[in-house]
């Protein structure tokens, strides 16, 4: 296994995944499993920063995100997955740095005041919500990962983990490397209220959802606003549906819809069908996991088990080659 | 053991301890012993956040400041010693802690401000530094103490531990008690200059000193700075010996002295001689067991690690009931 990169990536637990979700980050995750020698974590620590007053779905939204993982083909033989709450590691790393990172860095990190300004319903002004990417940093490093995939606007997160990387192989000696960004341009998936599909907007597919849930979500899934009645001609362009098409139809199908919507040859009712038919076609495989793997916990307990062990030895390691440096 | 409350107290390996040290906090905890069920820790987490650019002697002041505990008398069977840094939950508190304490009760903490007035010569302005309370209600919370040992001055620490406790209380459900302060007046030891005793100082006398150098300090110490020939009378309310007398010397000497030095009828040489004696015979003792510590490491790794693997207990339990409450 020489000579594969290793990389890392982690998710919040903050909610039930859905269709951006998974054609975003985790056909990518899936993708990089081939080539690198894979961490994946979720960062339930992570969701308290922005959801400590009401933890009460923090345990199911974990156990679902790794059923979820594993369901669309997260290979936990190649892959390390594992809970960073297992790990007490990150705790005493993200500890150590707080002791060398300058407040400076963190109060003009841009998102800081943007999150805050962004999610006004919740107060987000604690120690811990500043102290955000130090955890991050501490995630990441404690797995000396060569390559971390990100989105655009993670990249400052990313190059203060450096900076902080870079403090600390200054301060005391050479033990951490500078990872880089494997950047990661996630597909824009509509929900069905045409907005961007996100759990905020409730206009989400989720891979929990059942067949007969995505149907109706489908059913009623907004479409061109200007195609009122049935002969009224559409514009596959300005509607959702069509980009599901685009996403989930072979291409002949794609063309009869771009063709037959702006003739009414087509109605939106067999339209819609057409697509539900091929999303439930993908989503299948993935409800047959989903299921096996919710009616055997302890096998999911022993994937995350096994996970964490690993993730933990890697964990171990390092924190030794940083309290031995730091000489403490 | 029942009925008996519950102490905790630590202390910072920033340097090497010194007499006042000991008149002061360490016979405090001696003395607790008795009725109490006590925990007694190195914090050095808690040293880093102000020496974390030099951390090269942090082991070493570990390792003496366990000799110094033991040899001058804490008890390793009544009271359980133990090392901060080895008991990881300390770390996952204080990161739990994070994410619901509001940055402004760090900000308007007293000290905050003022501590990093004081020490111009180093950076400060670090996250961990302004945390700091934060892992000193970790610290104290994890053991669920009845009692906290404090000096005035970190009367505010300890409240803003309290109003922690409270926070957390109210947010998920009672876990941690209120501990109440065990307010200790430290008697106010001078150093060789007649300053206050204290290692920023250079004035100290400490419990690591070997008797040559203890003499040598005496011999050289500050006197009565009106008394400058041996046949001039001295005002021993002035002369920071006679207040090493006052503590070292029993009642008829500390009333010779008196008497003896206003008149000149004894020489500063000979004053001084009578209190190294004294003093000698209090830290005869002290040295004798530091030296049997000194020359058996494997002991005192012994006791650290019983001591650490008993506190560990407690931490896990309280950490336990911790992440139940959050439900994480
Ligand atoms: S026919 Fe299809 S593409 Fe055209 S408006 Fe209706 S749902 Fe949209
Ligand atoms: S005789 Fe003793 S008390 Fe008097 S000035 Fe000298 S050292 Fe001080």
């Amino acid at each position: 296994m020489t000579g594969r990169k290793r990389v890392l990536s982690g998710m919040q637990p903050s909610g039930l995944l859905h269709l951006g979700n998974y054609l975003g980050a985790l056909e990518n995750w899936k993708a990089l499993q081939d080539q690198h020698e894979c961490y994946f974590f979720v960062a339930d620590w992570h969701a308290l920063s922005s959801n400590y007053a009401d933890t009460s779905r923090i345990r199911e939204f974990v156990r679902e995100l790794l059923i979820d993982w594993l369901a669309v083909g997260i290979d936990p033989v190649r892959s390390t997955v594992f809970v960073q709450s297992r790990i007490p590691e990150h705790a005493v790393l993200h500890l150590l740095f707080s002791m060398i990172i300058p407040v400076s860095w963190l109060e003009r990190n841009p998102t800081y005041k943007e999150k805050q300004e962004e999610i006004k319903e919740k107060d987000l002004s604690t120690y811990g919500f500043l102290g955000y990417p130090v955890l991050q940093a501490a995630d990441i490093l404690l797995y000396k990962p060569d390559f971390v995939p990100v989105g655009k606007d993670q990249l400052p997160h990313l190059e203060l983990t450096r900076e902080l990387a870079r403090r600390f192989n200054s301060l005391y000696r050479p033990v951490f490397p500078e990872p880089m960004e494997l950047l990661t341009k996630f597909p824009k998936v509509l929900g069905t209220d045409g907005r961007k599909m996100s759990k905020s907007y409730g206009n989400t597919i989720n891979l929990s959802d059942t067949e007969p849930v995505v149907r109706q979500k489908l059913k009623t899934m907004m479409t061109d606003p200007a195609r009122v009645r049935r002969h009224d001609p559409g514009n596959p362009d300005v509607c959702p549906v069509f980009d599901f098409h685009k996403i989930f139809s072979p291409l002949p199908v794609i063309e009869q819809i771009n063709r037959e919507c702006r003739t009414a040859a087509i109605g939106c009712i067999d339209c819609k069908k057409l697509v539900a038919d091929r999303l439930v076609e993908r989503m299948t495989p993935i409800w047959e996991a989903r299921t096996a793997l919710t009616k055997d916990p302890s096998r999911l307990e022993e994937i995350v088990e096994e996970g964490s062990r690993k993730a933990g030895e890697v964990a171990k390691a390092t924190l030794h080659d940083v309290t031995e440096a730091m000489r403490i």
